[in-house]
């Protein structure tokens, strides 16, 4: 395997699953050519007239696709851990007898844990898309076939949109589907609030089905998928178990150190004059962000400040300042709990938005870059500001890269982290893996202290007066290495061995993870 | 010019502007081949990463966009009468000295009266759009550059998406738009309802203008034309005169012919079954259709009735059937009054549709041909169903084709007409320009009897109890022609020069219109 060093100093291949790849260049350098991937010109006269896409079952709708050895087929993640749905399907391929299948997933979970045997079998060649929990360390231990590729929910509408990856079969789980193909997450035994995620599938994939276990007669509106991209429809009892699909509510952390941290990012944006009228913010469903939420809740009704608009993962906390009027709009990717599906059924300011509109790196501007502040976590900083997401220090990957960098874009990117976790340090000389370049990264806020990034002299300038405890990053971290005993041993790692890339948002290789040597 | 005869039997040029052309092959004969249009991939480097993608005119917008001689500029028709953009945007050309331009509207009204003088010119080149009025005239006359190319707003759609026509500017004037460039037609003081007509144009076209006199802070929600698609935003005094954008009011005919007609037309739909829980209609704006929904709905009310979505163009009439619970949705593509605006702002059951949506027959299937039934009107028809909605029986272009061609794939398209208008048939023998084919069109409805095709056995059967004037559409061809004193004279033309043609909603070429000799 011919590796490469790239712009950030990260060796990477040069060669992926045997396509040829462009090593990560700096931010905003790669600079695309070509043209957006175009589906065949379909015709109505090829399909139902009465508008009844209906088929018998996820066999007939795949065999009617044509599904063949070594295609992709892609499935979405908005069903979470109660997902049946993609387990279900890879168990009717098995029994096809079809082999070496590119998974692209939106993301997996830990339900997807049954997917392991098709990897094994050779039913799936190799995963696209986030490796989670099992997943992960299925593919860190090299037990893969191809190389894992990660992106970011962006970069996964990039790669489809730009033809990186062509779908051949897309299958979307709808909570709510017509005969015509119409679906939407927002309604049904199995509500997940909506089907972003799946947009770019039913756009560019060669063949779309919708599988839904709530069928209503057209028109099924919202069409947050529209039917018009359908090939088929497929009825099942039940996609899914929807108490792992959102969670019934969204818990603050009753960590101290974290509630801590949440205070001071909420005392930071209003010191450093971010919390003002008209202002935007986007904070993740951890424990630590819901807090923060609550936290400049407070300060935003005893200072009358009121936001433009909220980007959710959006939980009841989001929804609560939606319906005080703490903010004109919620725009929302994903809704983590009933209060955020309740509020994107019924709430017309509650508004579904798409990885198109909010992330996509190759389009004419994205939201990401238009909010005021984001506050985000990761699973390591280094003393460059850079950071990783989606390993932890022991080398082995276990979270998918989601909509973080994306939101590294922002006006203000925060990463509200604790100095160490399990008396392992978060804060690195180098991380593990990159996902996040430094210059993108303007504040880490940690329980013992506040580092700015050094370019950002506006931050500097703007909090002068703020009673946060200020420190640099490399203060911070030799405090975390006094507690913890010094710096953390590295992951033993075969370095010939590259088992999954970190694709940047424009579709660039930004990092290599490694084979761990047990 | 090298004319050739299509399968049905009309004579139309194999080249129109220098591009060759299919000629029609009969319903759903033609199968497309080939990719859908391509634009290049773009990125956010290159865009304003605050989201201001605000330029001080629209000259300096054209600029930008690189507008160069005989490029494809479009516009869209929601503002109707009231347009002052599209004026002012060939005001602007012309000052910038370009010429040759392809004017690309989806629809004209007589306010673009002001567009003759670059015709004459040489600034307009030709129009692919709806000629109507005194652009009709023009154009029949033999006095445009090029040769007119008249399709269905499904025809259009259709158009772009597959590569046939490539749009080099768009621009879209938008009652209300954020400097992103997400854009309403709900609200504003120039709100036209909706947008659903340039969505193609913002999609496929390589440089996207959008021009608004009503800026909000992002996100203008909703966002009918996704920011995320346009490349600037320019803010001018006004979008016109919001009196003839919208009708302050639509008005039943009071015409006591086209009420019989009317009223016709609803007890055909209830005599034959079609009238029952669950159906669906469309119905124009016209006179005659508005009083059919008005006795539609009385006959509904009585029978206890509930419809699961009428489509429009809407007025206060279908907005009335909705607030009344006797539809689930209006699926709407234009507003045409003031009530219509207001119920596609406040119900989300009022929905915003495309001719995407609605009427591309190369799509995965459309809502066209979903609808139990469609009520139309028509210029002319002939005795065997064939029907003409451009022309009347002088051979002169006056209207455009709509939606009427993709509506004739209802599941029984009824044409409401008076047989005879100032004392000319409007029953024919053949007529002057063939726009739908006869067997997509299933009943004709007129004040002196109702003939519904012969091949449509199953309605001949379901009325036989009805006690309405049904008769053989040679019937009342012979009574009308009794009256009006035989067979209309045929206009004069020029049949070696071709004018304009009629594109199917397939892209091939259906009729040719001719020089009026005068």
């Amino acid at each position: 395997m011919k590796l490469e060093k790239n712009s950030a100093g990260r060796f990477v291949p040069t060669t992926v699953n045997g396509e040829k790849q462009i090593p990560f260049k700096g931010i905003g350098k790669h600079k695309p050519s070509g043209r957006i991937a175009a589906p065949p010109i379909r015709s109505c006269a090829d399909y139902p007239s009465d508008g009844n896409k209906i088929v018998k079952n996820l066999k007939e709708a795949l065999k009617k696709a044509g599904l063949k050895n070594g295609m992709t087929i892609s499935t979405h993640h908005h069903l979470r851990n109660g997902d049946v749905v993609t387990n279900l399907l890879f168990d009717t391929i098995k029994s096809m007898g079809i082999k070496n299948i590119r998974w692209f997933p939106s993301a997996s979970f830990p339900c997807h844990q049954h997917l392991i045997k098709y990897l094994e079998d050779g039913t799936i060649h190799h995963i696209e898309g986030s490796m989670n929990g099992p997943l992960g360390k299925f593919t860190t231990e090299g037990k893969m076939k191809g190389i894992g590729v990660l992106r970011s929910h962006g970069g996964r509408y990039q790669s489809i949109q730009d033809g990186e990856v062509h779908v051949d079969i897309a299958v979307i789980a709808a909570p709510t589907a017509d005969p015509f193909g119409n679906a939407t997450g927002d309604r049904g035994p199995s509500a997940c609030g909506l089907l972003g995620f799946a947009l770019a599938d039913s756009e560019y994939a060669d063949n779309v089905i919708v599988v839904t276990d709530n069928l209503v007669p057209f028109p099924c509106y919202p069409w947050q998928i529209q039917g018009n991209n359908v090939d088929t429809v497929v009825q099942v009892d039940s996609l899914g178990d929807p108490s792992k699909i959102v969670s019934g509510t969204t818990e603050i952390t009753k960590s101290p150190d974290r509630l801590l941290i949440a205070e001071y990012v909420a005392q930071f944006m209003e010191d450093a004059g971010i919390m003002k009228n008209g202002f935007s913010f986007q904070a993740g469903a951890g424990g630590t962000n819901l807090a923060f939420a609550v936290y400049l809740k407070e300060r935003m009704k005893e200072k009358g400040i009121k936001a433009r608009f909220i980007r959710g993962g959006s939980t009841k906390y989001l929804v609560e300042m939606l319906e005080e009027g703490l903010t004109d709009y919620i725009l929302d990717g994903q809704t983590f709990d009933l209060e955020g599906v309740r509020s994107m059924r019924e709430n017309a300011n509650h508004v579904n938005t798409s990885p198109f509109t909010s992330y996509n790196y190759h389009g004419k501007g994205n939201f990401a870059s238009i909010i005021d502040a984001v506050v985000l976590g990761a699973t390591e900083v280094d003393v460059n500001f850079n950071a990783n997401v989606v390993s932890h220090s022991d080398g082995y990957l276990l979270h998918g890269i989601g909509g973080w960098q994306n939101c590294l874009f922002s006006k203000c990117t925060i990463l509200a982290i604790p100095s160490f976790r399990d008396r392992i340090p978060v804060i690195m000389d180098e991380v593990t893996t990159l996902c996040g370049p430094g210059e993108l990264i303007d504040v880490i806020i940690t329980e013992r202290g506040i580092a700015i990034n050094p370019k950002r002299k506006d931050l500097l300038k703007a909090v002068k007066n703020s009673k946060l405890p200020y420190k640099t990053i490399t203060e911070i971290q030799k405090e975390v290495y006094d507690i913890c005993g010094g710096v953390p041993e590295k992951p033993k790692t075969d370095k010939n061995k590259v088992v999954a890339v970190i694709k940047w948002v424009d579709g660039t290789v930004l990092d290599s993870v490694y084979k761990i040597k047990k």
